[in-house]
């Protein structure tokens, strides 16, 4: 029995699957297929042109040489798009696919009526990703070195704010705006943003996020920022061009934040240490949370751990390999995050930082300080 | 026979089916289900907390009341997360479900082999999301106005730009950066972005494609800009906070360009201005199209016009209805672009302007004016 071809069907601006396989990026959905180490493109017509710089596959259709218009006519948007996806494995003598877990159900049945058998598997290009060339360790540490860049800009407006009446007020007096503005999450995250453009990134949910804002991990954070109070920053940039992801969580405070968040800090900052002594190849990402998980049990403190310990980082900002429950087997040449962190009911505390995982250990990509008073 | 359930499982940062089913926006794939006018969420125990406060649904459950945990010890990521689906719906009692074209094919094929009935379905809600409320138009015309304030950041810096040896240089007066500088796709795409952090918009691949680039309707364009040739400037901002965007096109040119392409840019804008005059509740997607068709044929254009004349606007920057072949029948508070264009071997040109659906005709969003020397 032959091995079964993989097809993708799906946009790659956010399907970092076909962006890896294609290298060619479009917002709107298209075709790959690997068919007995033959690759074949399916696109619009419009997109030929720029398929035929970009991707580096050679042999490129589009959806008019199999007729979309006159099936778009007949049959209307959906079925006529499966039908072109039909003619094309049997042209290809396709009868037995396999496709990612996500796979949309609408062309799965279309084809299976067909005749075609779908196999839906673990996606290999995933897997293909999980593990990083040097050139895309490249990618990653210049994001990482963008990502550093808005984490200081973040926090130095922080160190350096003015404070009247426990609220932090706005010193930055390299700007035309007043200064009489109070210091929200919106103003340090807008500061974030334009340090990220000036390097070449995008970047979207940015995290500044103080008091009970931080309590919540995914809380991005409104507001007047203040002190004595835990303030979350976390930054996970893209290249524009490179599409490649950092990602790094800083927490800091001013003033005098309560004994209670000075030790959950202090209980992050070990379990991160713990997190990131036990990372090397071989190791599962789910022994790297068991740790963390200990840590954190030693001080009492693992019910307010809520999620899990880290993730893959790459064209996806969460990709694999997991480091959680049922994580993976780690390799050199995973990029990974060790970001323990606890939620508690007067804050939020977490640290990140971003690591090659290496035979015996891991290199920390993350330089910037861990200081929780600024 | 009672009408099917409908299930959606997705993250929301990219599904806006999701978000605008549930209002909890969140990175990881959560399920949202409908049965009966009863609306289920279940999320992870991480976000049982933002959910509550977010979410307008009430009856939010968490993976680890299905026991999460214990399942993917047992069973591994997939399976276990696929068992948690089927138990919730025979909690339920559905057992016969209608889905998004879409929907993950394993998930669906883990619930058939659980006796649940899956039925593939045009997105109800995506339909919902065609037609506005009227606060969604006022976000999306505050998106509007963000757009053309960038806007006209991008066409003023190459309006003042300085010119030497047919390149354009930066002359922004107000800028500490080196003068000398020349004006590159990048940097008007920078200036276009801190535009738009502080209006509180997001934006990615916006388009700055000049010459040869602005022949491909979506290369982002990079390098320096030039004199004579057709400059593409396309950009499609979203609101941080309120998730809606906006659209813009506009095409402009220093110096003295061909008296091809200055034919193209009238082309191009009575091809526009017939398809704004044809839209009104009533006539379809497809009829619209066929206008700007005719129009280009009319020029003997038609072979240089590549794609489809609009597309919607809201939670997505491309969402039903599409005014294209096949296009749906056009309803009263669809949000819509009508963007011809033009790409040839000289350079593109392509104008796009976002309206308001009306009984009677639209209203137009876009007041930025369009001309093609600058």
């Amino acid at each position: 029995m032959t091995p079964a071809s993989f097809l993708l069907i799906d946009d790659s601006t956010h399907n970092p699957d076909m962006y890896y396989a294609t290298r060619f990026l479009a917002s709107d959905r298209f075709l790959y297929l690997k068919s007995q180490n033959k690759e074949i493109l399916l696109i619009s017509q419009m997109e030929l042109g720029r398929a035929r710089m970009e991707s580096e596959i050679s042999d490129i259709r589009t959806t008019t040489d199999y007729d979309i218009i006159g099936k778009l006519k007949r049959y209307g948007r959906d079925t006529a798009y499966n039908m072109v996806v039909s003619e094309l494995l049997r042209d290809e003598g396709v009868t037995r696919v396999s496709v990612p877990h996500n796979f949309p159900i609408s062309i799965a049945d279309a084809l299976r009526s067909h005749g075609v058998e779908i196999i839906p598997v673990p996606s290999p290009i995933a897997k293909l990703r999980s593990v990083k060339h040097s050139c895309e360790i490249d990618h990653i540490k210049k994001a990482q070195a963008c990502c550093e860049k808005a984490m200081q800009t973040a926090i130095d407006a922080i160190r350096r704010a003015k404070v009247v009446d426990g609220v932090l007020f706005d010193s930055n007096s390299n700007s035309h705006s007043n200064s009489d503005q109070p210091l929200t999450s919106e103003r340090v995250r807008a500061a974030i943003e334009h340090t990220l453009i000036d390097c070449g990134c995008e970047s979207e949910s940015t995290i500044v996020a103080g008091g009970m804002d931080a309590s919540n991990p995914h809380n991005v954070g409104t507001g007047v920022l203040r002190v004595d109070e835990s303030i979350v920053i976390d930054i996970f940039p893209r290249l524009s061009q490179e599409r490649y992801y950092a990602d790094m969580t800083r927490t800091v405070a001013r003033g005098s934040p309560s004994q209670e968040l000075i030790e959950m800090y202090a209980a992050v900052l070990d379990a991160q240490s713990v997190g990131l002594g036990t990372v090397r190849a071989g190791v599962s990402g789910g022994d790297v949370h068991d740790a963390v998980c200990d840590c954190f049990r030693d001080y009492g403190y693992l019910d307010m751990f809520t999620h899990s310990t880290g993730h893959g980082v790459g064209l996806n900002v969460h990709e694999d390999p997991s480091i959680g429950t049922g994580g993976e087997v780690l390799e050199a040449g995973n990029v990974i995050t060790i970001e323990p962190g606890l939620y508690g009911k007067i804050g939020g505390i977490r640290l990140e930082d971003l690591v090659v995982v290496t035979k015996t250990g891991c290199i920390n990509l993350t330089t910037i300080t861990k200081r929780f008073l600024v």
